[in-house]
């Protein structure tokens, strides 16, 4: 059961709960909207489905809506930013941004975040790069549900990785990618319905290969992109693991099995060595290496011979990354969003709960 | 059959080949320094393997012994090198120089290579920042061997990534892989042996799961880190496609099916967009970031938890990418490389080719 909803109806209702839990009136909007880039890219797991969470990780103490983001290091090509417990969705556009100006700078920028909170799909902030004719590349880790190889033991997040590549005529490329074979979002829409999980995905408590998305929730674990080893799952183990150092160790925030998860009724870890979950975001301006123009024309070229590259039977196109994404944003937008059942309650709930019309008109 | 040599006597001969080949003495030790690394890293497929590989390109015109190098483009953080069909060699040295130089600088530095030839692994490149408290990063395109997602077209190279992140005092955390399920080495081997491969490493030419390896010199393709949709070979695609892209198009060489392929006797691709094939090298100050002994503090703490993490049934221990390669290391350099009769031969042909002694005492 769906029901459809206009992008501008939840947006004005996701900004006014955020105002309600007190986040001043641009910082809300700010937030709105990258919470909600996720639903009209279809990344329905990270929307404005999780909105009661950022709600109760709010009513826990445990995010800040009145944040003093600070910038507490930095050199012409880099920084450390300190989110001071902000929502990520306010403190990875602030940390974005740094990104770019230092760009505009020298070339390149650099900032690794701790002290944050989820920040909704890495695709928003690095799409932010393409207007200024830069290469975004961000990533995030995240509380740990997936085991290295050979262990059994939780250890490391979902930690995506979006690099975001402008073009001059063709769509863009943007690849936003968990380092795990499959996103723990499909995992529960398995678990919902009841149904088997392939090969690959997950493991159950002793380490061994599972079928039943399940075991997840019995001391199981996600796996690393490639699943086994023999398929390469040390590599996706070691892009996780790059992601987990680059946002966590690098800023001072939590890593690995440190990582404070994102469900306010599970317990934070004992003994965090950092603070909050971290970050990492770069911006390359793109006539720091060539003329914009140069590349775009050659970027153009390498985006139509992948496009129109001969498709194995039983599949129409071959597609380049991002372009799934930005169908559905351009339908959605004019289509509207459709939201599930249990969706739509919680929305009703917060709704109630602070008074906040639902849908706004 | 195999052969153990020691290291020195390989390192001697190496060098005298590329001298003899017209490279200036310092660019030949360079050069047999690099080559070699893969050797005692244990990835024998890039090292002195490929010796007659690299002759027979400089026969064959295709590289220059006595490049010019130049930096033709820079800003405070980033620059772009014209490689002068180089040795890949001695071209990236050169560029992960600069990418120091300017972390020093301006705590990052970002260099985009053209016109440049195979490197032999990203690792040796990488590691280089470790000795200054840096993180080194490295990626580099290839000739098209790899089909993407939906596609029977072999559109990209193997196109590996290497990331060098340094640690207190644990041993480093080095990750350096394709961004294919299986590197083409593992398959060459299979071949050989008549054995099946996994499912997951390659198609044939029409697209369909194959186990034959021999489907690969019949049209066929590896495939991307995934393997299929379901086990997310997708994102193996958006990781060779970002690879391809920093290294090919940021830099003006050539890119997907345009990379000139390293066998002398494949004739080059037909109206190439760019110059040579491309690399991408980085540098990332740690104390850009935080300080060095904080972060290493934190960095050991990752590595110990990582090492130390239970093991699932039938494994002795968790390993950090980078193990295997530097416990192979340490092996090597003391009780010698193993090179198999058909390496050997390859050797002697040189030997007698260029009047140089083999094996070198």
């Amino acid at each position: 059961m769906e029901k459809i909803f206009d992008y501008d109806s939840l947006w004005r209702f996701t900004k006014n709960i955020f105002s309600a839990i007190g986040a001043p009136e641009e910082e809300a909007a700010l937030a709105a909207t990258g919470l909600l880039r996720a639903d009209i890219r279809g990344i329905d797991s990270h929307g404005i489905a999780r909105l009661t969470g950022y709600v109760r990780l709010w009513e826990a103490g445990r995010a800040n809506t009145k944040p003093k983001i600070q910038v507490v290091h930095e050199t012409p090509s880099t920084a450390v930013v300190d989110g001071d417990s902000g929502l990520g969705l306010v403190v990875a556009p602030f940390a974005m941004d740094l990104a770019i100006r230092k760009a505009e700078a020298v070339g390149s920028g650099w900032v690794a975040v701790s002290n944050s909170n989820h920040f909704g799909i890495a695709g928003h902030h690095a799409l932010k790069a393409l207007e200024k004719d830069m290469i975004g590349i961000v990533m995030t880790n995240a509380s740990a549900l997936v085991a290295p190889t050979f262990s059994i033991e939780r250890l490391l997040g979902t930690n995506p990785i979006c690099v975001a590549i402008p073009a001059g005529k063709e769509p863009p490329f943007v690849a936003d990618l968990a380092t795990t074979t499959a996103a723990n979002g499909k995992l529960e829409i398995l678990q919902r319905k009841n149904q088997r999980s392939p090969t690959g995905w997950i493991q159950d408590k002793d380490g061994n290969e599972s079928n039943n998305p399940h075991e997840l929730k019995a001391g199981g674990a996600l796996l690393p992109l490639g699943g086994d080893r023999d398929h390469g799952s040390h590599k996706g183990y070691a892009l996780g693991a790059i992601v987990d150092i680059f946002s966590g160790v690098l800023s001072g925030a939590n890593y690995g099995p440190w990582v404070p998860p994102f469900p306010a009724y599970v317990p934070i870890p004992q003994n965090m060595p950092g603070k909050g979950i971290g970050h990492f975001m770069g911006a390359m301006r793109i006539d720091a290496f060539r003329k914009a123009e140069d590349f775009k024309k050659d970027m153009d070229k390498w985006l139509r011979r992948f496009r129109g590259a001969k498709p194995a039977a039983g599949h129409d196109q071959v597609l380049v990354p991002g372009d799934p994404e930005r169908i559905m944003e351009s339908e959605r937008l004019i289509h509207g969003i459709p939201l599930m059942q249990a969706v739509v309650q919680d929305l009703e709930w917060l709704s109630e709960k602070f008074g906040v019309a639902f849908p706004v008109e």
